[in-house]
């Protein structure tokens, strides 16, 4: 199938020389989409994200301490590389979107260092008509990479979007079959990695891939209230378009709805105090934005510690963890209610594997 | 005529260490104005600043999408320099400024890398008293540098200026000629800049020099609601301390006004979508902040192709464009009522050349 | 007596992983807090700094200008090592804190260079119960060094700490003697620097340590309206976690308090305006929070002329001044009411040592 540049589709809306971004029917299985503008990320973007999440990991922190767990120097903190490259795909993926409605095998290929430069390449994996005629499920596997080739993250998402016209024909069902979580097998430490040096005190806690028990519960306690300005600058620091979080005239509300990775990295960030030592984020599972959050809402954070692996590198293990992001604090596991719909608090349900020292 | 130093003229004040600022009758056409404060930039103050902009322009955004186009790496944003410069001006020309009235003459004379130091300097070059006697308009051209004597931006800019006496003699008026549009003959490409190998692809859109008619107007549809953290956040970048953005009690009522150079930037920014290609600012050749604008307002953006012209280097042209910011979104260019007034929604109108691949 | 690691100290809530910090019953005099989370610094902190305090002194801004005082570059402002050390301690020393008391003694000993990565250790000097039994106050020298080892500030402050049990036994109070004021005999200006070439044109003002008078004072005049946002971002730049800064439902009145550190920026960075050769803090004398701030008020500062001494440098001269932030423009030192008191406006009293060419 050739591939449809994104500049291809512009140039089908004569009547302007400004993108609507795609509908349902613009979508085909196998169709590549190659995203705009590359992005070249440095030092600071770590200084505003820190300025914005009260993020402490201290591999993502201290060149020092990357230094003593083996890397050349401090790599940027996972979620910004995600963030970023998500940001790329939101003008062909999500502009139409009516909901972003989850993540499934994600995975952390490489590290990122200040410097390198992104860009991001996605492939149509599924599509799948809703009933109304009015909207579709599309999934895509987006890849990023930086200026070497190297891929650098994986993941697939599906999102709900509009169609233009709903006369047009339904296409094919296609739904991908996708992994629970990425095998322990499978999951990729950076390259030289080593915890054999590490320096729990320096790091902030003892607690270490041994004192985690399965189905155990933290709560993260702290909580942080939301503001428009804040998740607006996240927003646009990975050139995130998608109007909705900027443009108060967009939903019938007149509210700003915030980003989904505004959550995210809140929740990760906010997980430093119980989980300080989970260094950094390989894979990520599964993932559902399961209520929208507005300014003036306070978020808190708890993990469910789902499963354990070992790793290759010796020093190093493996949590599966269910990263919760609610607002009130997370002092239990129960986040549905009877009939399976998630608790009108709770807005992130995150599966992630982490790396920790053994 | 000798040199007045910022500093000379604050020993006139003998009654405190602060500066009040210079009044209308501290001016003299031919005076030169020594700014103070250097200020080094990098790539931090490009990553604050795509936290406040939906900027996306691949040239700036990418190191090597930059050397691609034959540069050395991805320049400053031609905005985060002129707002450099401005703000330098602000506490020795617009500090006591009861409108900041237009600018002219406005041409990037050299990039401007992470890592220089800039400077700046402004000679007075027009004053007319007005018919109140209580102020009068000053014309300045100011002339940013860069650590190694280059000169990086050079501009005209008038205010109307208090008087602090009104008994003070008037001065003989002098208007200054300034020219309607910088000639397409004397627009200056950055050194090295071609389109040779420009991929569309990357850079988001496939519309090019060739593709633009005069007369063509864009709608670039998005809107950002303002908010006062991000426009002081934005000034302050600048080391812009112009009292009136920052302190609600200095107007009556109790509104901070946002500094204009902020609705320049999220303009240029949002003009991201149907002028992807527009990748660097080559000249200014007039403006006008027609409006006030603070937080709550929505801002949307719009262009008219004014003029077309070739550049030297043969992959690349020049548009001459007129870049309207408003509260609502611009879906015509008429700007004005019968009367020749701005309507009150129109709040920026920016005549620029900007450089696009042929 | 042996080290109390953070880690230690948090094992012993066995009940959950996170901390919930230390109670007064933890403290013993002697103590040594080895603070958790390395932080690499880099001028991407100094541009976030930059927009979020009108900050404008030449040495922290220009590298230029940095090296024509005989440096290598442009040092990170004081403010930011000092905020940084400041809050790695907080997760050991104020998360339980009722109130900041004050600061003594604090000496910046040596430049932090961008790329610096600074460690912070407390040691426990005092310990007084307050007659209540629930509370008491801890005394602690705090040090911060770089990646060589190198102590790069150091300084005392004392918190109210609250009791954990009230039946706890009172410790044996021991109060430390501390100076008034750091000796000038004691000041390190930074190696190498030398205002012999020192341009009072590109500094901005002409006032040097010979035009200020014991006993002078300066307004500052101009007033910055507070926000949410700004000072959540500040606070947590450096990575300072404490609870009431950031979450509406942790005080009763549903306000978020203002970290302290984040007024005493905003004083100095106004302090420009009179003080624009004060390059750089040599000593934090004395300093108390006087009053709280919250989103919503405007804060003006002050200075009054408190001692002077010439410094080992011939070119360099050291102001000892007495910074004052007020909700209201600060157009006199009267401070205190009959009472002794703390006028309800009066935010921050600050006894700094500053550096002023001769």
């Amino acid at each position: 199938m050739a591939r449809m540049h994104a500049s291809a589709r512009y140039r089908a809306f004569q009547m302007t020389k400004t993108s609507a971004g795609n509908f349902f029917e613009d979508y085909r299985v196998g169709q590549i989409i190659d995203h705009a503008v590359p992005r070249t990320l440095t030092e600071a973007e770590r200084a505003v994200y820190t300025s914005l999440y009260p993020c402490r990991h201290a591999l993502q922190s201290s060149d020092e301490f990357a230094r003593q767990c083996g890397l050349r120097r401090a790599p940027l903190d996972d979620l910004i590389v995600f963030h970023t490259v998500f940001g790329k795909t939101v003008p062909d993926v999500s502009l139409n979107a009516v909901a972003n409605l989850g993540y499934a095998d994600g995975r952390f290929l490489a590290p990122v260092w200040p410097g390198d430069t992104l860009t991001a390449i996605s492939e149509v994996i599924g599509l799948k008509q809703n009933s109304s005629g009015k909207s579709g499920i599309v999934w895509v596997r987006t890849t990023g990479r930086n200026q070497h080739g190297e891929d650098i993250v994986r993941y697939v998402r599906w999102v709900m979007v509009k169609k233009r016209d709903q006369t047009t024909p339904v296409p094919q069902t296609v739904v991908p079959d996708l992994p629970t979580a990425v095998p322990a097998s499978e999951l990729m430490l950076d390259h030289g990695l080593t915890f054999a040096g590490y320096d729990d005190r320096l790091a902030g806690e003892t607690h270490r891939w041994d004192d985690y028990k399965i189905g155990e519960h933290i709560d993260h306690i702290d909580g942080i209230t939301l503001t428009d300005p804040e998740h607006m600058m996240a927003t646009r620091l990975w050139q995130n378009t998608a109007k909705v979080h900027f443009d108060i005239n967009v939903r019938p509300d007149g509210l700003r709805l915030i980003y989904g990775g505004h959550i995210i990295s809140l929740a990760r960030a906010l997980s430093f105090n119980g989980l300080a030592n989970a260094q950094s984020i390989l894979a990520i599972n599964a993932g559902t934005h399961s209520n929208p959050s507005v300014a003036g809402d306070t978020i808190y954070a708890g993990t469910t510690i789902l499963d354990k692996a070992r790793l290759d590198e010796p020093t190093a293990g493996a949590l599966r963890v269910r990263l919760i992001a609610a607002k009130s604090p997370v002092t239990s596991d129960k986040l549905k209610s009877d009939d399976g719909k998630y608790l009108s608090d709770i807005v992130l349900d995150l599966d992630l594997w982490v790396a920790i020292p053994v």
